[in-house]
């Protein structure tokens, strides 16, 4: 398989990026080729300092995209940054998987417009990986994409945060919950009570009811959907309980979970290909962990689930 | 003044309020009456017993509203409750402020229908005080009781957040921010986009612009607000961390501040006289901090100047 990687995306590239492949190579075997999008007179002395020899293939790549460019028009005007490049390859199967570490909007607008969305997903939606108490962990989504959503979009993210859940992180018949105010059906804002009896009557997913904000980091669910704008704010706070108790040298193995280099990036789910958005602030585990997500991705065949899952439905 | 205090509400009643009698009445000079609501021949043999003397009144209230009746049903049908005889008694001026740790949704249907909402605000709000990691503190609102919102109501929250930061928390010129989920004006879901203009041009507040999930324990605003779904799911996720770190056995003087207890009860804002919600669980400390919040709320008259922001609005 090949997996394509923006070397020059993130506050710390290509550097660790360039260290997250050599964690990446030591420990795991070789079947994989990468693929680098970046400026090749910066990556081929930068791999050499490093020691990275693998199967590695750099594909110059003469723009980048700035962390704060506007995502359409840095996509459009730039054509030859790494974004750009790179979702190239992927539309036309050179790779099997993108990630980067960079500009945000620019790697949506790029997978939602570059690669197809899977038929009869409404909308794609990005999810994060959320530490629970007891050692395990959940999946929170949409984390941002989707600030306003249908319940029907709710209903979907549940779908594909299931299936995510089952193949990446190895949760066998994976709990659903919905995000509420209460635990009783017939809580919620107005979104939240229409999306309950989809969920419900949705025979692919586990629904198991509504959790609140106190069972986030509770062992309750293995799946937790929400609208992207309350997931959001969920996503940095949680994101925040690590900066402050970690500044404030508060030392606990529950606390050190909430590190986001545990997880790597986010990937786009509901798109036809595998994506995944790195933070900008990613270091070298952050990347080792993005391309294992990735290599999973393709090795499970997610895509094909997903994409059976949505006929499925579309056929029932 | 008379403070009113519903002595069977919560799940330690009526020992642990009064027990937070005690350690009130302990610390501040006895300009007060305190008036409680309950079973006569349970609370006479309880405060001698707690060795409480003092300028205290006991008004038999012969039922108990239960934490699970549904609201409006128990009010109606339960009369002589303590939290309906004491709603009464608020009504009629017996008592300036009345305060319960009992049934929320009965105490909010209370406030709502036995005194009235302060002309021109078109919603009363609940507000949680938000642990800064710096040591401040600030006030987050609406956090659930209106789980969807308009712009204006936003806009309100705003207002009454101020106001009740500036009288009863002591912070002049409090800066407002509307949690967001990106700093720039423009992001958000459709209601954020649309409150922010109003926040903006609001005259009477000082409106600082978006924070985001990640500033809720950072001292960037002194008030933010938000529609009450997300913001109830931010409460609990707050009142979360300490419950799991305090059960960790993770200790620091910042996840102490994240028990409610330091604070006491949440003010329904909005209403025309002080009305204090406890939690179910409070004990000794969160009872005398809620009396503490009420006497402040008579002492700086806090319900004159919300109704004079909202005369000058209407005005305007």
């Amino acid at each position: 398989m090949n997996i394509g990687l923006d070397m020059m995306g993130g506050d710390f590239a290509p550097l660790e990026a360039a260290r997250g492949i050599r964690l990446y190579l030591g420990e795991h075997s070789k079947t994989t080729t990468l693929v680098l999008f970046g400026d090749e007179a910066l990556l081929t002395p930068l791999l050499a300092q490093e020691n990275i020899t693998g199967d590695i293939q750099i594909v110059h790549a003469a723009q980048v995209i700035g962390m704060h460019e506007h995502p359409t028009r840095a996509l459009k005007e730039k054509q030859q940054s790494s974004i750009a490049v790179g979702f190239h390859y992927l539309a036309t199967g050179k790779i099997d998987a993108f990630i980067s570490a960079g500009n945000t909007g620019a790697m949506l607008v790029g997978a939602m417009f570059s690669i197809k969305v899977i038929e009869g997903v409404l909308r794609p939606t990005i999810s994060t990986v959320i530490p629970k108490e007891n050692g395990k962990t959940g999946l929170l989504l949409d984390v941002g994409l989707n600030a306003d959503c249908k319940p029907e979009n709710l209903n979907q993210f549940a779908l594909l945060g299931s299936l995510y859940a089952r193949y990446i992180l190895g949760i066998g018949h994976p709990r659903v919950s919905l995000l509420n105010v209460g635990e009783e059906e017939g809580k919620g804002n107005i979104l939240a009570q229409a999306a309950y009896p989809l969920l419900k009557a949705n025979s692919q997913i586990n629904f198991i009811g509504n959790t609140e904000g106190r069972d986030v980091f509770l062992d309750k669910a293995d799946v937790t959907v929400c609208e992207g704008f309350t997931g959001n704010v969920v996503l940095k706070m949680a994101e925040s309980v690590y900066d402050i108790t970690h500044a404030k040298q508060i030392e606990h193995e529950f606390l050190d979970r909430f590190n986001f280099e545990y997880y790597g990036g986010t990937p786009v789910l509901g798109v036809s290909k595998p994506v995944i958005i790195g933070h900008g602030i990613s270091k070298s585990n952050a990347f080792k962990n993005m391309i294992a997500v990735a290599a999973k991705m393709i090795e499970t065949d997610l895509m094909s689930k997903m994409k059976a899952s949505f006929t499925g439905t579309a056929n029932a």
